[in-house]
């Protein structure tokens, strides 16, 4: 197909496509004249992962444009491409340097330990968990995190199951990308709604009782 | 104490304490004097609550001013001070003048049905819920939430165990926007941890595997 029919089928603005063309998000198109090239389903593809990328899971240009190297370097095995998209969901956390923070750092690596889970040493993610700790701790707050981890091992497991590793790399790192964001925003909704149903339940009745006598 | 001591002992600065005072999210000191007044714990409590819903809770300014006002409504039951407080923290989402929106609206009201969930009719985390469900049926994934439904209403009865609904009003909306916020990022964190173990699992091995033969 030309590019205007790429961009009417992707629903991606043909400037917009252009530009991703630009920046070496999205491969070249098969040069069949000196001014005209062709695009196949592989683009469609593509354009269809940057913009999960981009709408879903809000990431800037450059994080997408890592995300697309680790995509096309075929020498990149799957789990190593899809830590690629899913470190660059998570916030970038630097450690500080103190005290409490390599304790809330140790901690975080005791839990993943506790868990029998299988985490690279310089995930980013443990950094991200570790501030986390270091700011329940610090507000005086339970750090027992172990009943959240079990409960997030047993949704990953049903989650990875759904996951389309047989197909493109692209659609494998989409799934990725969307599920994660999507799920969690879906799980993080309704955690606020149990907790509201919780509150009902325990103090709702309370509070519209009248006085006794 | 006076307003340096409130200052120094609350974190806040001068500065900012003043700016609370003018804006009403501080109640004002006992005057003692036509230039002097002082202050207490009251204080204190309310300055930290503040603080929560800033830095952790992210909100604006007005929708602390609405916290703030549920809080200090005394005629207002628990229960629905801590849901001011709990709906600020979600994003707002307007309805789609759409069928598609009007569907995932009443697939969300089924889901929560279902979980036999007391919400308030008018609750936006419903709408919240509803826009996930809409863009994962838009990008033909899968709606079926009940899992995620089930897990969060495990999760939600301890963490509302573990409220200090026996103290002040600000001591418990404090613990509601801190532990929602906090305990969110952390499972947030541990489900990608969970994914990347998961994932590891699967994949890492047969990705090292050096071909039969």
């Amino acid at each position: 197909m030309r590019i205007s029919e790429l961009s009417d089928r992707s629903g991606v603005a043909l400037a917009t496509v252009k530009y991703y063309l630009r920046e070496g998000l999205l491969h070249q198109g098969e040069q069949v004249a000196a001014t005209r090239a062709v695009y196949d389903d592989s683009h469609l593809r593509r354009l269809r992962l940057i913009r999960a990328l981009l709408e879903v899971g809000r990431l800037p240009v450059a994080a997408i444009k890592q995300v697309i190297d680790a995509v096309e370097d075929e020498s990149l095995p799957v789990h190593q491409m899809l830590g690629t998209a899913q470190y660059a969901l998570g916030p970038a956390v630097e450690p500080e340097p103190s005290d409490d923070w390599q304790a809330a750092r140790a901690e975080t690596d005791r839990l993943i330990d506790e868990q029998g889970w299988t985490i690279a040493p310089d995930a980013p993610t443990r950094n991200e968990l570790a501030q986390t700790l270091l700011t329940l701790r610090r507000l005086g707050m339970s750090t027992d995190l172990s009943r959240y981890a079990e409960t997030a091992g047993g949704l990953a497991a049903a989650e990875l199951d759904a996951l389309p590793l047989d197909g493109s790399r692209e659609s494998a790192v989409e799934a990725v990308v969307l599920g994660t964001v999507l799920y969690g925003r879906a799980f993080d909704a309704l955690r606020r709604l149990a907790h509201e149903s919780e509150s009902a339940r325990r103090l709702a009745g309370k509070d519209q009782t009248p006085p006794a006598g």
